[in-house]
């Protein structure tokens, strides 16, 4: 199925900076053959030593084999990293004994190629799951001839090799005082938040110990990848690192972590702009909730109800359904405060309609791709938080009634 | 819109029975003239004196202002009941001082008309939300009309009028020993369990004290509303209420309570087969949980999983998203004792494929219009517990982008 670009794609891949102290390659081990496609599916990055490292994962219980492998490898290293392996084509989960011997193999290789430790090499994959590939070493086969071809890294040809029914390759960047940030993406369908979400990789020249770049990365997580859902399906694979090189020396944290965050957020816009048969953005603010938490579980009940996504697909400004959704967050919320906007207009208020209520204004909110809606719960002092969703189309149901075949 | 009825439609309404010491009339406001439709869009029942209910509403934060007088009726009247007053076309939630208005109007019609205290009177809507009638006595003017027809139920009647995308009217009904029960229900969108789901209403001439009917209820929808799905979304007005004339006298209780059941199961499953969309009734069972509290999770996740929802409807065996969806449903659950069957052929187990498992099998098991998935746990000793759900089709975006228009 050949999916084309979603209409809330960028113009263009972003602009990426290299990161001193990191080389990249991609290939193929043909795994869209089968679809007719010869596309790159893997990638490898190798770091120089001195790499540091952090990750967060799906919080499902049914995680894949290589989300369980980063997180004990994280720990076991302490946050060194020397290499990098992914594959889109086929997740490795749910892939029993198959699924440990396949990443064996690929640490095996990776580990004798570059002579370092096991712990401080790094997989992923993406794709169907529960279906084991060919052979346990079948990525792994690919290694020296991605080891032979490690250059400067061409970012986008990176974040195409692990593209599954993404229409775009998603890229995002930051240039700091000193340092600079590259990230990549990849997620369109079983996105919702729950720790991190789908496959992102951020690099950055600066100097971090593990530890401190491991509670930048959760700060950044929260306020990025836990604030977007295509479908309100978490992944098996869900998974979000980022390394370190330190080439670049010590750095401004207060600055960095502004820009690690920006750098996330970029990339989970981009997740959301690509979800699965989206043709509008949808920019949830929801404000005057007892906590942050609180705010944001609105905003997910909001962006999870298929009533809501299938309204503003049609234009519909249909705000009786975000009361609704507000309704069924089950956190503190009272009838008669909260408020809501379509774009500026002001829709509901005191239990029911806004006196100036114009089904022409709040349609006219719903007319364009990027539709911003405004909650206000009126029951405490939480700030504003954004959350991004798009909404449900013909094409989702198209694209994922034909996803195995 | 006008939609086309339900391929899972059952043949006919089922055979109601009488009720002793109830009668029914159904009219017309109007609400869907401007849709050119003259249909009954309002139905009144009048009860004996001795007449009991009890009620479970929605745990929605933006309950509907005649959910808001139920709950206190019950409370405030100790359970007796003598008019139940129920109009689709509007849903009165979110209608702030307006809904107010409007059931203090319809309650001083059945008062006067029936001369007794509004405490025993009882309100439903369904419809729009956020949208005011033309003014507060709109129902209450028909009150007159319907209480001069007031006969012996014809049920079928009364079940078309309170449907609203429905295609198909739905009644269920048991015989007991020296009782009589009969149910009718209507909701096809917004179908989420969270205590009762929709309208739905159960008439018996069994005697019970009004506490008795109250537990006997809650339980009855534990089993049967509170196990079914449609598309996640929890409504506003979600009521499910029964009603005891007594005109049969006293009943074996135990008997009585299954057939409650049994009846509340018959219609829950109606609902669900007429989903908004749906080509297919999906029969969830899980067993080997921690506790059916959890076991209903579990499949409450795989019901509302769009990514699940899409693939059956395209009559994909994707069992690898019955994984996910289990392993995101946030209870005690174990990758490697998880088993799941696609009808009677085990698809999965030991955290990977099963050994026997074959595409054609897996396939066929999803062709019908009935499928019937299974997930044991294995890690609790939880009984099988069954949940309904349907698939998610391009119907179902068709309808709700064009609901209000």
């Amino acid at each position: 199925m050949k999916l084309p670009r979603s209409p809330l794609a960028p113009d263009r891949f972003a602009a990426l900076p290299d990161i001193a102290g990191l080389r990249a390659a991609t290939g193929s081990r043909g795994l869209y053959a089968a679809a007719g496609d010869d596309r790159p599916d893997t990638f490898l990055l190798a770091f120089d030593a001195g790499t540091r490292c952090a990750g967060v994962f799906t919080r499902s219980a049914t995680a894949s084999a290589d989300v369980d492998w980063c997180r004990q490898a994280l720990v076991a290293g302490g946050g060194k990293a020397r290499a990098l392996l992914v594959n889109a084509g086929n997740s490795n989960a749910f892939t029993g004994e198959f699924g440990q011997a396949k990443n064996a193999a690929s640490l095996a290789a990776l580990s004798g190629q570059f002579a370092v430790p096991r712990e401080q090499c790094f997989l992923a994959a993406t794709g169907v799951i529960g279906e084991p590939l060919p052979r346990p070493g079948y990525i792994a086969e690919l290694v020296p001839e991605l080891a032979g071809a490690l250059d400067r890294p061409d970012w986008e040809r990176c974040a195409r090799a692990f593209m599954t029914t993404d229409t775009f390759a998603k890229g995002a960047a930051r240039r700091g005082n000193g340092y600079s940030i590259a990230g990549i993406a990849k997620g369109s369908g079983m996105i919702a938040p729950n720790m991190a979400t789908m496959l992102a990789y951020v690099f950055t020249d600066a100097e971090l110990p593990a530890h401190q770049l491991d509670e930048l990365l959760r700060s950044a997580a929260d306020a990025s990848f836990n604030r977007i859902s295509v479908d309100g399906d978490t992944s098996t694979s869900d998974t979000l690192m980022a390394f370190a090189t330190g080439a670049a020396g010590p750095v401004d944290i207060e600055a960095f972590a502004a820009d690690l965050t920006a750098t996330c957020r970029d990339l989970a816009e981009l997740v959301v702009r690509d979800g699965e048969g989206a043709r509008k953005l949808i920019r949830l603010r929801v404000s005057g909730a007892a906590s942050e938490a609180d705010a944001t579980r609105v905003a997910a009940s909001i962006a999870n109800s298929p009533l809501v996504k299938t309204a503003l697909a049609a234009g519909d400004a249909n705000w009786g359904r975000i009361v609704m959704a507000v309704g069924n967050a089950g956190v503190e919320a009272a009838r008669e405060r909260l408020r809501i906007w379509f774009g500026d207009h002001l829709v509901a208020e005191q239990g029911g309609r806004a006196a100036g209520y114009s089904e022409a204004a709040a349609g006219a909110a719903c007319a364009g791709d990027e539709v911003i809606i405004r909650v206000d719960l009126g029951v405490g002092a939480s700030r504003e938080i954004e959350f991004l969703t798009c909404d449900l189309t013909h094409a989702y149901i198209d694209i994922n009634g034909a996803y195995r075949t």
